[in-house]
């Protein structure tokens, strides 16, 4: 059976329901999808308070709805806050009449401010009344828990009747093992939780986790895969199709990093050993230097060369150097050797802005590859001006 | 005895003479500097041509004196890049008719370059006629090996009859254990190379080392303490004094770093062990969304608890976290409580470029710290246009 890509995005999976609710720079999304569910959660010792209940939520496996808001992170409002967010599931709760420990509640935005909960409370009336199926209610959810996100970011799959749908926000504190990301993943497929967690971990570590925007981990960072269980198919062909949706999500949400005007993926093979191939994509792609250089369309492939070489990875100078965008791939270091393509690179640069940067380190079969993007003037600006 | 700062800089330290010249991005210096030597050199795997020569050249602890290149790194430039920093070295060698073995050479500027050696031979005459030990040609050299550097980074204190004088090179690629950065200390004490790099290490470890800009580490940097053994001091003293001079100069590496602002030094006390209290100060002042918040004078200190949660340090909520700058303090968050200070806050970041943020973790009596800078428009476009 085929994976085929639904271009529209998500909508019509299973009997899950959407609405959202945008004002300002505060949003409310609610999801009602019973089902089963597992999550992963930011690895930052300052754990949000929707992330500490969400954690304990979804332990039993099952999850009957979501509730996310944005605008403010929750994070770092001690006992006042959890209250807070566990006040947000229970709205939710008494609405579906289930217990609140069946909710997951995520945030995501300023951090160390209470929640606005009259404004919660109100909107919910209004987003919940609304819940549907269809486009429109889902196009709602996505747009309501973005921030600086400049697009929606969906990604969806169909492999006969099963449907992967996931829908994310990023744009800063992104880093490897995630960041200021939320991504809801859902599908009709069935799968208990142990399956569907290692399924999801398998997915992230090669996606979200290997993305880096600016290396900050935020307090906030989740991801829900949840599966309602009505349709049967392969395992194998469901991680194959999971993984493209994550990698996807990924790469939208690295190519719309704060101020981002380009995505970057590194690609290292010839490394001693996969972990080495990563740690030296991962140094290439967070390199500041590296990123300044492909904003200002700057093939100063020097800067790769010195990241690589402080990664912590086995090397030495025998390297080869190639950027690649489409069909076009400019050599520029050969077996340690300078080739001198650097214009052919800057034009490159210029006219596109997907770039990936492949490198051969000579010294063994490891593979390993980092997502990231340009650091631009528009990057600074968003972030010296955030909360004034 | 008193350590005295000497406020013109290095000038007349016993019989080193110095001299250089800067033409657009290149330059030449010079210093005849017969003594006892001790060196530190990057970690970077890819090691610069200059870095590998005089790694060799200081193992005998003696050194006849010094040349030093801006412009070009003569890094990954392969075998002819060594026979350049040879020739480099027996420019001097030949006029002072010593080993080239004694000969330490340095270089910063653009990677993957070839030397244009026929300016250097060139240049090199000219440098060398007009040695001399005063003011002039002391500052010459100093300006001979800037790069972006808005600023001459010097540092020279007296002690009694014994003078100890630094000067350094930064700007950008700045990260702990060094970066492209040279650093030349000079003095008339009296040390042989063991106690001088015992000393050294010392001195680094809470100046050079704990400083960030923006996390890349170079294939160039170099720190070299050259003593010219004519006056007996404390070793103590000597220590503390030579202390002051790398802290004064990393301070000044960190004002002057790439696009910075501000100076921003971190603080952190009550971690469970030094080495916590050092990893949260790093994580603090590397992080881009501090850096950036900073620039704009944010007082977003949400942002400083989430690189603290990441930074791998024990914690948790319970954190005191201070504003200073001069002698006004502004408590923002005391014992995991907010304590609303974010007007005065903003207020002490608008009126002030040096800002320090304490930070105490109430878990044991590890102290650390860490010194670093905003980020600004200004990084973005120094390092967007580099080699265009």
């Amino acid at each position: 059976m085929e994976i085929k890509k639904i271009s529209g995005g998500i909508e019509n999976i299973g009997k899950i329901k959407f609405n959202g609710i945008k004002e300002g720079k505060n949003g409310l999304g609610v999801v009602v999808c019973k089902g089963k569910v597992a999550g992963v959660f930011t690895t930052n010792k300052i754990k949000a308070a929707p992330i500490k209940l969400t954690m304990e939520n979804v332990k039993s496996g099952e999850i009957e709805g979501l509730i996310v808001n944005s605008g403010n992170a929750n994070a770092y409002t001690g006992k006042k806050g959890l209250e807070n967010a566990k006040k947000m599931a229970s709205l939710l709760a008494e609405k579906l009449e289930v217990d609140e420990g069946k909710i997951a509640v995520a945030s995501t935005g300023v951090i160390g401010v209470q929640l606005d909960m009259n404004w919660i409370e109100d909107r919910f009336e209004e987003v919940f009344k609304n819940l549907g199926s269809g486009r429109k209610e889902a196009l709602a959810f996505a747009k309501s828990i973005m921030t600086t996100d400049t697009f929606i970011k969906e990604s969806a799959v169909r492999i006969g009747d099963v449907v992967i749908a996931g829908v994310a926000k990023g744009a800063g504190m992104i880093a490897p093992n995630m960041a200021t990301m939320l991504a809801f993943i859902f599908t009709n497929a069935d799968y208990d939780s142990i399956e569907l967690r290692r399924m999801l971990l398998h997915a992230l570590n090669n996606s979200f986790n290997v993305t880096v925007v600016d290396g900050d981990t935020s307090t906030n960072d989740m991801v829900l895969l949840i599966a309602t269980g009505e349709k049967k198919i392969d395992a194998k062909l469901f991680q194959k199709a999971l993984n493209e949706v994550c990698l996807d999500l990924a790469k939208k949400i690295a190519k719309d990093g704060e101020g981002a005007t380009k995505l970057i993926e590194v690609v290292v093979e010839g490394a001693e050993c996969d972990e080495d191939a990563f740690k030296a994509a991962r140094a290439v792609v967070s390199s500041l230097l590296v990123k300044t250089a492909i904003f200002g369309c700057d093939p100063n492939w020097g800067r790769i060369v010195a990241a690589l070489g402080y990664s912590d990875a086995e090397m030495d100078e025998n390297i080869t150097l190639k950027f690649k965008s489409k069909d076009k791939e400019v050599l520029l270091v050969k077996n340690g050797k300078i080739m001198g393509g650097e214009d052919d690179a800057r034009s490159l640069l210029k006219e596109n802005d997907e770039i990936k940067i492949l490198i051969n380190l000579h010294k063994g079969q490891g593979k390993g590859f980092a997502i990231g993007c340009d650091l631009s003037y528009d990057y600074v600006r968003i972030n010296a001006e955030y909360t004034t």
